[in-house]
């Protein structure tokens, strides 16, 4: 098929080539023409405004939108909608908030377009793994985009069929999903991140305690010096805990035992606080997941004000002095 | 009655003038003699010994053991142990873990003595207010120390009686009470300081929140610069959160309403730690009180280990590099 | 003054009252006919609709409407604007969400009227201990009304002065803050209401381990029987975390000490939720504040899907078969 | 290699084929003589007594101990030493406490013994992918036993090399590591179950969040009805959440979407808790670990007292009655 990439950041542009390897034909747009004229170079039709993609697809268009969410996506949904012609696709491919998703949509059909919302999960792995995607959308124009899902997915690849699964749709083992309706697709890959997050720091915290037990917190006979490049990579052999973000750690520690090239502080994009406001919508507990944004909300101060005032309390009623320690 | 006082600190000293304002004879020793010199020129028994305590004291022997946990108040008790005589009795004052104290109550009824622990809360404040008590140990013996008790708790005061309060015993309502066995009175002074952490970081946080209305993280227009030194004061007055803490924190931000003169860095001493474990064992959900011990833990680094995996996890997922913010 | 009550539940008519015993006229409405009946028989002027609300005022028309937060409020708000000449003051005394004032603020402005926010603690006990109040809008119509503030709050009475308190506003000392712009007032009682929600797990989790050290799960020379009710009574007199909520433990715990009346379903409002979104605005940290919503969430269902997973795992690499225990 | 595998559960059993698989001599022992039947009808040599299994070992003998850990691995650790001659080995392959470890290696010491814990990850599906072992004691005795970790370890197989390792070390590749002195293994096998408690409680609760967005709290249109089964296939594929766990997930899902087959009631051993108790030796803030932990604990009941004391508390300052929702 053919189709518009339109902004070819690491991951727009990798989406890109994964489609032109499958034989898709790309119309790739991007607000830096270097970008552009890099993926021509590599095949791609190359345009230099939106208004110039849209010339260069035939109807029903389909524009895939990889853009940072927010104001650049929608800047660019919102001037797509303008000129495009009822019939025409719109995919999100990017984080967008769900409910935006929502709002997007019902635009959308009020001129005639489709909107197709689309998580995209595989980082700057993708381009040779595959892509998992979390699709939200119309059945009828899901079932269109097909070929472009499945170029983009995965593919069954030599993971271990599910024991005891017998489904009628095979594109979960391929590597997607059609989700719901509009906004369901982002839903689900806003969970997933929420997960990662949690995921991410039962991890970090585990390693914590393992590197804590060196510590001369500790008398010496109670410490360990544990190799943590080690276990990383031992626990990625048969263990319970093996994951993807297991070996990332592998990698990451096998790199730079001591990790001396991180500061620590760490960003978080929404999808971590948007899992907990869902979770909070819908009376859910969510302990670890909101646990660990925090602990990267935290990180991101060298002190808090709340830390102070327990100090300030202390000294109240103790008349305790907190010293730098 | 007389008594001896072991250990001459900021509370050891008061809990010997508040007994001494009330008509008992107070025994005082401390390593550091100076501290001896000063309550005796406040009317103690000076000793510089703690064969000179035993000495200046008429069986049954009451001593009263106000050192730091730990190794400081273990090795006094021990020495008393070998000192005393049968029916003589021991009383632990300070903070110790309460598993400490049973295994001191068996070892001093091995040898004909009584051993009390009784978890003392109050404070600078308690010289004033009176200290509140939770007491372990043999019955008869806590009634035989009630003179004691009754003039160190804070008494019916101005506190208004519990509505529905209808018990025989008025001791919990002049501000103390028999806990249990021995290691009870600990036990349940090391809740108290459990929930203690808890609350404080309640309102750590809570301001943290109002603090954070003003930070340049919003957009300008929804931001609100409250002033918190009178939101302490305010919520003393009708509140449903008002608290002693509460006063403490409106004293703290009173004095420094940006609390410049704290570093963040908070200590904690084994009671809160001691909680957690004993919620552990009895298998209760101690989310808050937990989370409000890390907070400490985690106000004591600049950054974890763990927070730089994340980065690392991140670097390698979506080639992220983390910068100071 | 006159101003009108629109709202006579347990909040509104105790507010009446109170206002009445200052010598303030107040102008009562209520949907249900019989609180205005009540209420007129105290010495309200009853009304029988938001006109007769309208027509029993003189301008400018003070309009204290003390109803659910959401729809309730909003409605009669929306209404009031319509019934209002300029000049007009409405005054939410309820738990709105604050932004929501801020749009009411903006609408009322476009109309020539006075929005003002006020958050009220006290509960029941407000009508005999005065009301803590925090209130947003502009300074000068909050000073117009300062004679209803000050009637209904608490004023100095004998909480003792904050040590080192200097400041040339005394209503906080008697207990009522200018907390600032529209909103201000809300947002503050939001804080309010999370930091309660924190405070009372700790009591919570701090009581739940108390109480656990008697548990089966236990040998049983590792128990104590402690008297819950004593040490919540205990913990008023002199410890560090003596406190309203606390007092409210040991009337609770004093009438029923098992607390068998109690299903352990807790309800929560909006105001914890809304203070853990404006954390995650700020990039806060809200680990205790989040954790007692939390709690509360968990404690409307017998169990939740998340638990079960946790069982299929289990089973799915050990093998295990979780029982009933 | 000749040993002795002495408790034949589902990981002694399993562990013991795989090594005869691999060409080791196994001497079969199980205090339930079945088990020890069944296995040497799989070529083992059975025993039926602990004397028997020591006469049918020559020196240095080898004992691999697989019984749950406290009692039971304690008594057949105790009764090992007193049948044992100098030079002898003794491995304890459960889940032990690291410090009885280090309690059992020094009594094994002063007998001339030698003493090696092992930490086992692999479930019920090690016999066919092998077991990470994670391995503590003296580099002598645990090059002696390589042999057998060779055996049982996964081995390369086919996961992917990491990116950037070169250690000189290629047991870790392999699937396991000498971790350190007596007591190390355990210690790494005891954090990687933190991290296993933590990765499924994110899990969890992102499933949870998933199934609670059809949930009737929610209005109609706010509802999406999101196939969890397909959903953890989906999430299998090329997301950046893939892991074993994961798979577990999917296979639980595609049995029985809604898990109906358990309660809820999830059951948790040692390490999870111990994690923690290290955590809070070193003064690691382990917020994740430790609510997962949390989280098993309060599915085990209904309601706790805590709840009912958050009740009591509302209904004394709102005068709310909490109903069953």
């Amino acid at each position: 098929m053919r189709l518009a990439m339109i902004g070819l950041g690491r991951m727009g542009a990798n989406i890109a080539r994964r489609l032109m390897r499958g034989g898709h034909e790309v119309v790739a747009f991007n607000r830096d023409p270097a970008a552009v004229t890099q993926l021509a170079g590599e095949g791609a039709i190359g345009a230099n405004s939106l208004e110039d993609v849209v010339a260069k697809l035939t109807a029903p268009r389909i524009f895939w939108v990889m853009l940072p969410a927010g104001a650049p996506t929608q800047d660019t949904v919102d001037k797509l909608m303008e000129l495009s012609e009822p019939g025409d696709i719109i995919i999100d491919g990017g984080n967008s908030f769900y409910k935006d998703d929502i709002k997007c949509g019902a635009a959308a059909r009020d001129k005639g377009l489709h909107y197709i919302d689309v998580g995209t999960s595989g980082g700057i792995w993708g381009l040779e793994r595959g892509y998992c995607m979390m699709i939200g959308g119309d059945k009828e124009i899901v079932d269109l985009l097909d070929p472009i899902f499945d170029t983009l997915a995965p593919g069954y690849g030599s993971i271990v069929r599910t024991i005891g699964r017998d489904a009628p749709d095979s594109r979960a083992e391929r590597g997607y999903i059609h989700a719901g309706p509009t906004g369901a697709g982002h839903f689900v890959k806003m969970v997933h991140n929420g997960i990662e997050y949690g995921l991410m720091q039962a991890y970090a915290e585990g390693f914590d305690i393992l590197k804590g037990k060196s510590s001369e917190r500790l008398e010496p006979d109670e410490r360990f010096d544990i190799n943590l490049t080690d276990v990383a990579e031992v626990w990625r052999r048969g263990s319970v805990i093996s994951s993807w973000l297991l070996d990332l750690c592998a990698i990451g520690l096998a790199r730079d035992p001591m990790l001396e090239q991180f500061t620590g502080q760490v960003s978080d994009s929404g999808e971590g606080r948007w899992t907990i406001d869902a979770a909070m919508e819908e009376a859910v507990p969510a302990y670890v997941l909101s646990a660990a944004l925090f602990a990267r909300y935290r990180s991101r101060v060298d002190h808090t004000f709340g830390d102070k005032l327990l100090s300030a309390m202390r000294f109240g009623f103790g008349g305790h002095v907190e010293m730098p320690q």
